[in-house]
């Protein structure tokens, strides 16, 4: 399986969650529409643009559980939520609730907003490690106040791995008439995906992480009472168009002037092969995940954040003391391992993604490199 | 040369202007550094992203004669004009100086705002034909008031392919205190750029269109004055960064999460070929829009807007009354012809673009086809 990715063979690749990775199937399904596109670029731009988008969302919905035309296709969630905090016109007092969890790239989006608006953000801290999926939501809900117009949150979070209780944070955010945001940009094609027992207000998430997708593709789900309000990132020929489509949602955002649409053409082939062999292969993954924790916990006292349930094919270990980027550079440049390692909340931590692609040997060979560097640390 | 593009071969293409094409040493540059992206993403996109990035900004910056770190890569104009309007943080009563050729989408741009901010958007009519650049200039500056605050205007007009004066236009526009945005959509690799001789505030402009580089990349330049002032339209990262790099500039605007940089990259093998052949070619294109335009003229009594001299690669001719569309199909379905036709200003117009494929049979054959199906109407 390995060899069927296009990764640099002398790596260790235990990184997928940061940019995904590609299929040899995908990402020659890519390039051939780059070329069909390059060959007729006023059709595929164009004249058949949103009649060739159509399936794909299509598609994309059928795998996530929604409605097509309550489907769009972004560049990133980055951008996604960017266009989500934006279109909220937020008052001064405002309140964002959120957790300490969060991606980077996303509290700076809020911290930005408030900083235009006067809202506030709320981080509010997640017991570590936490007894129960009950208790994350409980520990987000004891932010709310009457202020609380917004409910941000991971499903997946980038930084401990752990998948948060989304749903029932919706629930809660619904009956308060809290607008519900989940930043799921881990979460397409790692768990599965069912948008209407989520219940959220808007959704966004990766099709390029987890999913196989090309870089860079992803969702953006709103519910229908929410289209109308939001506005798109970038005003182009689909806001207030003279033909109007299928919903003002995918009129409004999905044509962000010129773009590469073959990375999204290519999520049809993608959910295929999510289908044939990523899903086939998450419970190895899940396991591998598992074991790693295990013995990084038995061998190393390293202690995984959260209970091993929470995790998906990612699991984030918190670090002795030390230099998380001399670390990071250290495991690539010397022992040619490439995995995540940050600061998070003042201390270091590592995060391993598991794919298909790899295998227990590859973790064994980053368990042996943790304990020849982290040993003298310790 | 025509068989070194990807256009399909059995079409006559003559609206370059519309998304470019790129040449099969560019298009074949830009899926090897597709792959080597897909090899090693955490380098690519991670670690070395903005080393990487700089010596495209380099190589850009020297071809339109700017400094490299006042000048950033986006996916397009559109979304370069977005992020500018959006900045600017207009007032109740301010007016936003404009003319009537400006792109449909960029005037979707300013509406949105004036919407948002109860400025108002002065599109000024420009005297077609003209008798003179300073004619032109002359039309727009007559909208000027004292609640001017921008001047947002084409270089290239994408309606009628005039090049407009805009080098005296952000002289006036510096004069009185205004801010100027030039839409140079059209104008990278079509014309001779020079950014300091021009002496805009702001300039935008697509690489993908005539400049021959792969979908979507596009440059903003921003005169270091006004770097502080313009915020991102996707805050990421390099909001507020851990570690600045060589401008405020790149900073904020150069990552707006993940995205594929190898059309980016590409821009570099891009400048080499455009100095190679689309340079030295440039001048035989302009004599063929010349020649079709006056064979249009004197065997079809179709004018032109404005003074040839006035058109680089592109023309624009009036077309009697009939539907555009119609018209539009018609010449695609049944001559294999792709080319744009368009209402603009409540009547029918014709936009041919020459780029180094074309010849002058081609253009023949439009004029042949014309003949055929316009006889009728008239």
């Amino acid at each position: 399986m390995r060899d069927q990715f296009l990764l640099r063979p002398d790596r260790i690749h235990l990184n997928h969650g940061a940019f995904g990775a590609c299929h040899t199937t995908v990402f020659s399904a890519y390039q051939r529409h780059q070329l069909a596109v390059e060959s007729d670029p006023n059709d595929y731009l164009l004249r058949t643009f949103a009649a060739r988008m159509a399936p794909v969302r299509k598609a994309l919905a059928d795998y996530v559980h929604a409605d097509p035309n309550d489907l769009v296709l972004l560049a990133n969630t980055t951008t996604a939520m960017n266009l989500v905090a934006r279109s909220l016109h937020l008052q001064p007092g405002d309140e964002i609730l959120s957790s300490d969890q969060e991606y980077g790239a996303i509290d700076k989006v809020w911290e930005f907003i408030c900083e235009q608006t006067g809202a506030r953000y709320v981080r509010q801290p997640l017991p570590m490690p936490a007894p129960s999926a009950e208790a994350i939501a409980d520990a987000i809900w004891a932010g709310v106040t009457d202020k609380t117009r917004v409910l941000s949150i991971s499903h997946i979070a980038a930084q401990t791995s752990l998948v948060l209780p989304v749903a029932e944070l919706a629930a809660r955010a619904r009956s308060r008439g809290i607008v519900s945001v989940i930043d799921g940009a881990h979460a397409p094609g790692q768990i599965d995906l069912d948008l209407q027992a989520i219940g959220a207000d808007i959704y966004i998430g990766n099709c390029h992480k987890w999913l196989g997708a090309p870089r860079a593709s992803a969702l953006l789900y709103v519910r229908r009472d929410w289209h109308e309000r939001l506005e798109p990132l970038v005003i182009s020929w689909g806001w207030r168009p003279w033909q109007p489509g299928p919903s003002r949602l995918v009129d409004d955002h999905q044509w962000p002037g010129t773009f590469d649409v073959a990375a999204r053409l290519a999520i049809v082939e993608a959910i295929d092969f999510a289908k044939q062999v990523l899903e086939p292969g998450r419970q190895r993954c899940h396991d591998l995940v598992v074991d790693f924790a295990r013995e990084a916990h038995s061998g190393l006292g390293l202690c995984a954040l959260g209970a091993l349930a929470a995790t998906a094919q990612m699991v984030t270990l918190a670090l002795p003391d030390c230099d998380a980027f001399a670390l990071g550079r250290q495991l690539l440049q010397d022992d040619g391992i490439d995995v995540a390692v940050n600061k998070w909340s003042g201390r270091p931590h590592l995060r391993v993604s598991v794919q298909v692609y790899n295998d227990f040997a590859e973790l064994d060979r980053l368990l042996q490199s943790l304990h020849r560097i982290l040993r003298p640390v310790r």
